[in-house]
């Protein structure tokens, strides 16, 4: 297919495809006449997941640019993809020079410790988790080991699952599409699934039969 | 105690206190002379809890302003308290006159019917969860209620743990404090293990042993 195509099946302008090729996020086409290139499903796809990372996942350049190399490098397993993958989505907090933050931070890693979690020490999630410590203690919430089991619980499940559905023998571009959309579009499922049962088991409780 | 103590003590500025004052959300203190005033330990119960709503929940201080008028009428419920809360927290995503978005809210409605929920159909989570089966879709994943099954479990459980946690007889000051930590910074640490979880997950079927 010639680029304005590609540009109506993908969604996006043809201008926003030529800067993607100058990035090297997408292969040039081939050549096809001096002034024409021609591009195939491969191209699609890849401005498919592209788009999806910008969109979905908020990405800069760089960070896409880092998840396609390993999606490209067939000797990156799918370990090393789906962390390369979920470290560039962040979120990235700049952890504070603080006391209060680094007994926060210290409290994370002895959880994931005693969970037997295998989780990198520089996954952006322990920072994620340290911020809603200090958080939740600055409100007077001291955090315990049983108050956190009901939430450890339903998030090994969830990504039990989650991780059970990637097929082995895919291609990596939809492992890697599917990895996205596990890691952000799944958890706003279960953030508002969350909330509509918070309001459910409210009316249970509070409000009689 | 005098304003600079309660300024101390809450962490906020004695301008940012009288602000709150002049816009109700703060009582005045007792006249104790010309031009002082003494307050109590409810000024400052109050001022922590504005200050959470504030930095934890970003509302505006109309959207406090209701959460405090159910607070303090002793005619509202606890059902309905927290539904105040939690629809004032948002978030409010303007649906977009579009199908997709129409189709995506209305199976939204199937689902919490399905399901039996009792959930306000102004709920915001409702929108909240069309506006990820949008972006689903638009990805060009579909969904159906086997794949949402782990998910809604998940919340459920969760859900019903925190509201067991709610004292039936607590000061209300401090159930509002705990309905917003829980909307708000627990539906932050369920992200963040979620995440933990999908990377050790990840370890421990592609990585062996």
């Amino acid at each position: 297919m010639q680029i304005s195509e590609l540009s109506d099946r993908s969604g996006l302008t043809v201008q926003t495809i030529k800067f993607y090729i100058r990035e090297e996020l997408l292969p040039r086409g081939t050549a096809a006449g001096a002034t024409r290139a021609e591009y195939g499903p491969g191209h699609l796809e890849r401005l498919r997941l592209i788009r999806a990372l910008r969109e979905v996942g908020d990405l800069p350049i760089a960070a896409i640019r880092r998840i396609l190399a390993a999606m490209e490098n067939d000797g990156i397993g799918m370990h090393e993809l789906f962390g390369t993958t979920q470290h560039a989505i962040g979120p990235h907090v700049a952890p504070p020079d603080d006391p209060h933050w680094r007994a926060a931070r210290e409290d994370v890693d002895a959880l994931v410790g005693e969970l037997g979690w295998r989780v990198s020490a520089r996954a952006p999630a322990r920072d994620l988790l340290a911020q809603t410590f200090v958080g939740l203690r600055r409100l007077g919430f001291p955090i315990t080991l049983a108050d956190l089991r009901p939430y450890v619980r339903a998030a090994a499940d969830v990504a039990e699952h989650e991780i059970g559905r990637v097929a082995h023998d895919a291609p990596r571009t939809r492992t890697v599409h599917s990895m996205l959309v596990s890691t952000v579009l799944y958890e706003q499922v279960l953030t508002a699934l969350h909330r509509l049962a918070q309001e459910d088991a409210s009316a249970r409780r509070f409000d009689g039969n």
